[in-house]
């Protein structure tokens, strides 16, 4: 009755609605605070005042037509020049608010972007470890996702493997930065090494190769390091971003897509996406939203909570052996599995009320994801299983 | 660089921008309020003051945390059960909560289920006349438009040409009702044939055949005529619905879809529609939309002043020898062109000022929709543009 393609998702999904429902179960037999959660990407660090105050005063102040109302379907002009201007101020670059697209979310954004540049059959290469989203929506438009296996020495972009994926039907790339799951930065010298080789490849096969960068995590850095803004790297990039996590508001779908005037075809592209977003029904990004945007674009991203729990975590964790990538951005650990296959290392976890996600769900066997965007005092609480949890393999 | 299929859509969306250019330069050229502009299908009447006053509400009552965060994909359960039983205290139906998923608008939503029941090739069928975006929504997935010819006699859907129509590639029909641009109201006895000769067809095909209502309109009925509730009359229906225009909100992208229990493949078809939104980058409708949505949704809709922009219109261009279907519901009237190719008429009503849609674009030519969502003020200051253009024709 559904789609075949539907079928075998919706199939998929329910390991993780299994995941879930086994959650509340151990939290029903044990009690909730004996249960560690490590499982979802949902911050815990409330949105910050401003938020609040921003939404009530555009209620008040602004004409209610015009609040609720439809705009282009960019999104409100005044909002778009507001975020090209504030990454021009931050980045030094030369954004319009022509090249803006406010967007239902990263999600939505990359769907729009998707839709716009995918004949069916186009490939896109994704790096992994990678967000296990990006597949699905590239097979919405009957794209073919092929996957670069990760280079799990630096986790760092794989681009010996990547020179040798690219071909005639490469339609783009998506860039992930700061890494969901690996915590990991790329750094500018890893893009400057990818603009080298897209460069080549693009001469090579005689069309863009568009970098989609997924930047959801752009603010969340960690010991002072700098997340190298991807124009300022990559010629041909569409930037993809999210006020998800870093104002708090992952319910509240709103982002942008901001496309540099230099990308080849900016024209023909910033038309593409804003038709694609109406005909994928996403028609604008909620207007509360984006006039609440307007007035909170600068507001700092809280991360001394998040940090303070990864250097928790990172510490507690690699002094009892387990072996972890130290994450510089998001708030996600990544850490190798002590047995082989991951899955049996996290069903060993659940014996202690921890809950991790294998990471073959981000095409990265061997490891696991453990989200920190969780209380402090879960984190404090968990270490006993956790140390359990250890001594079955190094103990 | 952009898709093939994305070209020409691009390249299709470049005549509306065309005529919203148009008129934009005729406002500059002979003054804003000399332009009597009635393409556009954006509410003029402002949201009711409920709905800030719930906003505010939400903000300062719910938890930060709560109001701004990821919920269950199909929407917060308390919202769903109040959309649940809202319906079922209007319409005497039993729907569930679990029923329920709340959508970004119902533009969101119809996408959400054609990408859940679409495999490449499957056929859906569009009654002309009919939104244009119905034939972009169902392209995203590979599916294929079939469009039903209208029936001009009565605007009521063309039966007979259905059945001949339907076959072993049909999934699904799109019904409007009321039905944009015709502004008709599908009666019980035509959804009481339609159920018949689908329940026939379904035997027949071996699957079932669903018919996505899309309801945006639902609200708007005048003259007392009664919106048939569909599923009342069509077992195998999907309610799309959105608070655009019976709340004025449009910009704000709140909807939802409504399934019955009775509908075959029921969980199968919940199970599929809760992961479609989640890969297409809706992920959940805005949250504080939903929030606010618990607290209005008893809200009544204010269609006083669109019934007399209505009256008013109707009854000065049927007089002036315009032929006009008199309109039972949304806020458009749906005209006769005086000269066979509409688009020679729309262009003679520019020479006066006066933006109307070609129906060529709602798969009727021969027509002209006119969206009397507009001030009664410029519906007045119109009348001796359409007595010159009347003067044209008929004088």
């Amino acid at each position: 009755m559904i789609s075949k393609s539907m079928e075998e998702l919706v199939a998929g999904s329910s390991v993780i609605r299994a995941l879930f429902e086994e959650g509340k179960q151990m939290a029903a037999k044990v009690g909730a605070e004996n249960v560690y959660d490590y499982s979802l990407g949902n911050p815990s660090v409330p949105a910050p005042a401003s938020v609040n105050a921003a939404f009530c005063q555009v209620l008040a102040e602004e004409d209610s037509l015009f609040v609720h109302g439809y705009m282009n379907n960019a999104g409100y002009e005044d909002v778009r020049e507001t975020v090209a201007a504030s990454l021009n101020r931050r980045f030094g670059t030369d954004f319009t608010g022509d090249g803006i697209v406010m967007t239902v979310g990263a999600a939505g954004g990359l769907n729009t972007v998707l839709r716009t540049l995918l004949d069916p059959g186009d490939e896109v290469i994704c790096f992994a470890p990678f967000f296990g989203e990006y597949t699905n929506y590239i097979k919405n438009f009957g794209g073919v996702p092929v996957v670069i296996p990760a280079d799990t020495r630096t986790f760092q972009l794989n681009l010996d493997a990547l020179d040798k994926a690219v071909n005639q039907r490469t339609k783009a790339l998506i860039v992930n930065n700061p890494n969901n799951p690996s915590g990991v930065i790329y750094s500018a010298d890893t893009l400057k090494k990818l603009q080298a080789i897209l460069e080549a490849a693009e001469k090579r096969t005689g069309h863009p190769i568009y970098v989609i960068s997924d930047e959801p995590y752009r603010e969340l850095a960690y010991d002072g390091v700098q997340v190298p803004f991807m124009s300022l790297y990559i010629k041909n990039c569409i930037i993809g971003y999210s006020f998800s996590k870093s104002l708090s508001l992952p319910g509240e779908r709103i982002g942008y897509l901001a496309v540099p005037k230099a990308v080849d075809g900016y024209r023909e592209l910033m038309d593409g996406l804003t038709v694609a977003g109406r005909i994928l029904g996403f028609v604008n990004a909620p207007s509360l939203q984006q006039r609440m945007i307007k007035r909170c674009i600068d507001e700092p991203t809280d991360v001394e909570a998040y940090d303070k729990n990864r250097r928790f975590l990172y510490d507690s964790l690699t002094e009892m052996g387990f072996e972890c990538i130290r994450p510089q951005g998001a708030f996600y650990l990544f850490m190798k599995s002590p047995t082989a296959d991951e899955k049996i290392f996290v069903a060993e976890g659940k014996k202690h009320h921890i809950l991790m996600v294998p990471a073959s769900s981000f095409g990265c066997p061997g490891y696991v994801r453990l989200a920190y965007c969780v209380s402090y005092d879960m984190i404090q609480r968990s270490m006993p299983a956790f140390k359990a949890l250890a001594e079955t393999y190094f103990g």
